[in-house]
């Protein structure tokens, strides 16, 4: 989901939350700082959580999207960071707060877009609260996963030399986002930023490759979100900005939220295996975008083999 | 949590939202109706998983309770779920929807209160979501506890002629909501209500002990939790007004919510047993308050032996 800037920063709470915690042990488990927690479970298996908070007016105009969408939505984007592990989601728990001046049936379209993707993978619905709300649609999900454990891919796992790869095209979601502020709900980058797909078999299908070593989801953009697995590896990158995948201009490419791409790295011997067997088992490539490099947890764009300095903003918001 | 009442019912719509999802095949895990879902971890242990969603107006009012007292009481209605399981709580995740509004402090304080809380029972925070609000605070807390699956104590489990108890004093937390809302802040029961303590360490005892077979926390008082534990275990209970533990009226102790002690039904054999090693252990009675019949899922109330009709109404909320 796109994050409003708070006064103090998302970043600088989640970091000054990390540090007030950082006294109570953790037995083994790992917190804060991917894409999902991981809970070891015996020797050789793990589980893995996620947890995400939508709300109204931050993340979504209700007047805009449907209720289905948004059911639909609410799942997708906690499934994706379950795939950016590696590994399957088992199940999911949805908590939403209602006001008073919902429409009939919208709780019924919103459970029904909810339930369509559970049961396109087989997600079972294991809990969740409602309330009422004095304003505003507020929901929150929270979704488990469980896998082998060299299949679980962590953020930090990037090594220099590894190639970057991105598995789809980037951009389109924010330009569904500005199409749907400017009021060209018809669109057909609306429905991709209503109803994202999330890249779950995939996530699956790259855990079980020993050459994928960093992975997570494309949510903020890839000029955000790499910088996130740079910083937890202690490395650089260079991009080549003519290499990224789009249809709409490079800067929204990489500078838009929501795509729930996944962008992983790997070991360069085996990348051309790697990428005909994706091409091979999902009919598309597995694109290649840049490379990790030694350095300051920075990206180095390039545009033909020359370093360039773009003027991008970030990703804005309503 | 006091819960709102929705339009359509909250508890409508979860039968709703569970019948929506009964075709997604549930592979050994148990769903939604008792105070956590419960995921198997090979042939012995299982985790238990429960979210609960607070916002503002609904389950707080900002200018009554401290950031402080927030953040514990937030924490401490998701581990009373976890005690109420039987098992020892492991892990916590925490979402906040912030809006730009908030003193300076705020935040910290409110970390503060989850903080300590966390702190006394070793319980790290694995994970979760900050985002902004457009207005009023809502929070979404997760929490996970793992124990032996002989421990787990489920809401269905309670057997013809098994006596009914209770861990402590009922309707304290109630006469606390009443005091906050007639701007009584300096009685000793609104900080009962702020600071809820959650019977953690009377539930992973009682979870040991086999005598005790149905247990749920009281969070929307006994009159409708018990209740859930009848529905589920398809039997009737009747309750004696005058053992129930309170030093309010008992109205307010059977109607008032958010008590967090626990409710169990136990073998009337051991019961006697179970109160001398509930007192050994904690200093304080396990109440006897009456016991579970053959019959419809309905509580007969008596006194002094008679059968009562008590006019009571509901919990009532601002």
């Amino acid at each position: 989901m796109m994050k409003e800037g708070l006064s103090y920063g998302e970043f600088g709470l989640i970091d000054q939350i990390r540090r007030r915690f950082g006294d109570i042990p953790l037995g083994g488990m790992t917190g804060i700082g991917d894409d999902c927690a991981i809970i070891p479970q015996g020797e050789t298996r793990s589980w893995v959580i996620t947890t995400d908070m939508l709300v109204e007016e931050v993340h979504f105009l209700r007047a805009r999207i449907s209720p289905f969408d948004l059911g639909y939505k609410s799942l997708a984007v906690n499934l994706s960071d379950v795939a950016a592990m590696g590994v399957a989601p088992c199940a999911s728990f949805l908590s939403v707060a209602l006001p008073e001046d919902l429409p009939a049936g919208w709780i019924e379209d919103f459970t029904e877009g909810y339930h369509t993707l559970s049961a396109r993978y087989g997600v079972p619905l294991l809990g969740g609260d409602t309330t009422s709300s004095r304003q505003g649609v507020a929901i929150s999900v929270t979704a488990i996963g469980q896998g082998n454990n060299e299949n679980i891919k962590r953020r930090s796992d990037a090594q220099e030399n590894d190639i970057i790869l991105v598995t789809g095209l980037l951009g389109d979601s924010a330009q569904g986002l500005r199409d749907v502020l400017s009021g060209r709900m018809d669109s057909p980058f609306v429905a991709l930023h209503h109803r994202p797909e999330p890249a779950l078999e995939e996530g699956i299908w790259l855990g079980t490759q020993p050459a994928v070593h960093a992975m997570m989801d494309l949510s903020d953009g890839m000029a955000s979100d790499l910088t996130h697995i740079l910083e937890a590896s202690r490395l650089g990158a260079e991009v080549s900005v003519e290499n990224i995948p789009t249809r709409v201009s490079v800067e929204l490419a990489v500078t838009g939220g929501e795509d729930y791409q996944l962008l992983c790295t790997a070991d360069p011997l085996f990348v051309p295996d790697l990428q005909r067997g994706f091409e091979a088992r999902f009919a598309r490539p597995l694109y290649a975008v840049g490379r990790i490099i030694a350095g300051k947890p920075e990206i180095q764009w390039k545009q033909h083999g020359r370093i360039v300095h773009p003027d991008w903003k970030g990703f804005t918001h309503f």
